[in-house]
């Protein structure tokens, strides 16, 4: 029989829920901008976290990446061992039409 | 002989000085977002800071308005003893097209 991987979503804020001084709070930090950036290049079912190089520890990254999640910019799934991300791109855009384009698109 | 008021610009970046880290944590801040937000509904010329209430005492105001200016979201002038505010809409739509009308068209 095969093995099926488990997949878990990590708790994250229904779109209703999302607050964007949360968001904007959540992306002001370098970091995380860093993050956010390279994950908006990934394919939309999302990335393993720690394949996007962050120059910080691990428990830095997963404090970072636990902000984002909190505040709806990013989603987190459980499989197996690893946490794929996705940017809440659909969310985000829905929520605050042009926010998200205007931040990605910044030369600095 | 008619009194000239003084006018002095507080000092702030340039528009090539402004950093999107900057700007987004000075927007995520709930009493900067909402002074923010009730500048963007003032005349362009600008508003004196006094005039948008808001519910903190008045070093922490000026605290959350050197932010704001520091970041290159709002420039400030004296006019004698009043500071005038104004939103720098025109650098910021230049550099992150989309950011402003996203975030002020929030609903929540």
């Amino acid at each position: 029989m095969p093995t099926v991987e488990q997949r878990t979503d990590l708790p994250q804020p229904a779109r209703e829920e999302i607050r964007i001084e949360q968001v904007l709070a959540a992306l002001g930090d370098p970091v995380r901008l860093l993050f956010v950036r390279q994950l908006a290049k990934a394919p939309a079912v999302g990335v393993a976290c720690g394949v996007i190089p962050l120059p910080v520890t691990k428990s830095t990254r997963t404090h970072h990446l636990r902000i984002l999640r909190a505040a709806g910019v990013i989603s987190m799934r459980a499989e197996g061992t690893r946490r794929v991300a996705c940017l809440r791109r659909e969310d985000l855009d829905a929520l605050y039409p042009g926010l998200l384009d205007g931040i990605l698109g910044a030369q600095h």
